[in-house]
């Protein structure tokens, strides 16, 4: 019998294997963990106890240094992993440095550098303008087809799941105001959006070709970009969100490798426009992942969206976003956008799914426009992987405080 | 006589004693250097030949831990550094620990955390208001006087002064075309501005009242918001300002501490309407400071910007930045937003000064519009200190270099 056995059919087995930061009770100190089933491997102290030369990239109080270490290095830290996991002799040299996953805390586990949100999903930008520009010809802006578009948010407030968010203040004005109120949000939202984590970083005035994007993004998490729109629809016009996204911004705690999702890989949607050439992917390999989103309040799945919808890809986002000469960290991150399909329960948002408040949902606990005081909100997410596995990503949960 | 001695009236004299990063010819450690008159001070090495407490704040190799120590170090540093400037006995410690500016090179002094950039003068948002919205009733965007408008940049991209800036390249569509087309920028512009640097960090879902800005911000620097109007132009609706903005904005080497400019204190302009209470300071003290910016380009000067003329203070722009719980991180930047006086030759962008390029500058070496290949844009500044004595500070300077 093995030292350890991960469940048949566990979407965090030995084919996954994502990277978080743990501590253990007691200890202050943080360490670079890999989640398996659920227990969490101590990475570093099993890579000393093995004697090996990944040691210095793991025994560490963040991802960063793996991140930085590049695609050569992550693919060989992940051959390394999988054998000390699946090979007998090398489960019994790790098995002392698995921890039940009850017994640790997880943190942040990586140092975000600048954090950039897009707004790729076709569906839900077409749901936000027909909400607030209902009498316009195109519920698109007429850049929309032609670039990813994004703006940079607030890395200092990205926290780990499992963070309590404080329910913001701000102003707000509706139009029939005569002047803006101050007060805490009432309409606070959801985003439910995946991350992508860049490891190796760019020069300055050199942008980074469609056909890079493997060589400097490393993995990425479910991300849930926390929003007020009532602060965000009186402030955001002319230079976009500011503090109606600022107060918060969560991820998974566990960043799974773009190497563990090799099965997940679809051709995005049809693109409608012609690219311009640096975002042209229609000779490159499927640039769409699979990720199958779940949106659940206080436990009740209110929706499940389609990530294989989004129209603009992560490899597209990431040749934009350098494009100018804007050069990359060891840490950025940047978020997809919220991920809405195109049936009404598989929107990403409280504004889409309750029409801007017009449809309230119907939970168990009662009916929701936006977010009250106590409610939990968690995403979570599989893909498929080889002969029918399905590769968990790690879910992202918050709790709603009042301020 | 004395062993060094800084010319009567010089802005960079011993009231001055602005900070920055610095490391010498050969050597590539980097340490905080204090800048007097043509030299500069290595802070930390004289503190340790002088025994000083404050050895470990300054020899280092950012200025991130003298940021982060607080309001009373930063007093009670600052005093230190001026007795060993002005006290004979003193000065015969620290002579040998000065270095001619020529002789060092100036690195970026702090690692930046998040950037944000404001908007708050009135007489450059009305002037792109005229410019761009000509049929408006009003040139102000109805919630300009109720809140100093913001937005997230890309602090990865932060150079230190003297960095070349490659034009970036980018999407750009005039109205009149069919479709974007692709290419380097062809309205490349500058935004003269002010840039504030946190110190103390603030717990997330907490704000920062308006009373608390001396014990969190540490200093101020010139900064250019270096800005590829065509591409701007097509992205930022309904996002914001992205890459734009996103491949440079430049700073001084020298961070000015708010403790030089306490002679440069002044009122702000009066409150055409009354702010909601977390923003009113018609109570609190002069929250302006009276910095005389000059725009040169190739060294011929265009603008004279007068900082006095903001309608929002710094005071308030972290007041606003925090009232969501956002929290603030040792090293935070935040700038003006470009200064513009109601005078023309007192605008601090090309697309003001230009009126969008209506109206060439004549410079010696011909018309411009917008930026070519070549062009140096020179920042400077003072302050009135004591006694009719200047405060000089640091320039920022970048040459557009072709992509």
């Amino acid at each position: 019998m093995p030292p350890f056995e991960v469940p048949e059919g566990d979407p965090f087995g030995p084919h996954n294997l994502p990277y978080g930061v743990f501590s253990r009770a007691g200890s202050p100190e943080r360490t670079v963990g890999v989640r398996l089933g659920d227990h969490v491997l101590d990475a570093g102290a099993a890579a000393r106890a093995l004697g090996s030369p990944y040691a210095g990239l793991l025994a560490q109080p963040t991802l960063n240094p793996l991140l930085a270490a590049g695609r050569t290095a992550w693919t060989d830290v992940r051959r390394a992993l999988t054998e000390w996991v699946t090979v007998p002799s090398h489960q019994e040299a790790v098995a002392p440095f698995l921890h039940p996953l009850p017994s640790v805390t997880l943190h942040l586990p990586f140092e975000v550098a600048d954090y950039v949100d897009f707004y790729s999903s076709e569906n839900h930008a077409r749901n936000v303008g027909r909400i607030f520009r209902p009498d316009a010809a195109d519920s698109l802006t007429p850049n929309w087809k032609h670039l990813p578009i994004g703006y940079h948010g607030r890395s200092g407030t990205v926290v780990v799941s499992d963070t309590d968010v404080v329910r913001p203040s701000g102003q707000r004005k509706a139009p029939t105001d005569p002047a803006p109120v101050f007060g805490p949000s009432v309409r606070l939202d959801i985003e439910a959006e995946v991350g992508f984590v860049v490891g190796v970083p760019s020069r300055m005035g050199q942008p980074v070709a469609l056909g890079d994007f493997r060589e400097h993004v490393f993995g990425l998490c479910l991300l849930n970009d926390w929003s007020a729109r009532d602060i965000q629809a009186w402030e955001y016009v002319p230079l976009g969100p500011f503090l109606g996204k600022s107060f918060a911004t969560s991820v998974s705690a566990w960043i799974t490798p773009l190497d563990a999702l090799e099965h997940a890989r679809v051709a995005p949607p049809e693109r409608t426009h012609p690219p311009l050439p640096y975002l042209d992917d229609s000779a490159a390999e499927p640039g769409g992942y699979d990720l199958r989103i779940s949106v659940a309040i206080n436990g009740h799945v209110v929706s499940e969206p389609p990530f294989s919808t989004m129209y603009w890809t992560a490899a597209q986002q990431l040749a934009h976003l350098t494009v100018n000469g804007a050069s990359l960290r060891t840490g950025d991150l940047y978020g997809s956008g919220t991920v809405s399909g195109p049936a009404e329960r598989e929107r990403g948002s409280l504004l889409e799914l309750t029409w801007n408040g017009r449809d309230p949902l119907e939970l168990p606990d009662g009916k929701r426009t936006f977010l009250e005081d106590g409610d939990v909100v968690t995403l979570s997410a599989w893909a498929p992987g080889a002969d029918g596995a399905r590769v968990g990503l790690g879910e992202v949960t918050g709790r709603i405080v009042s301020g």
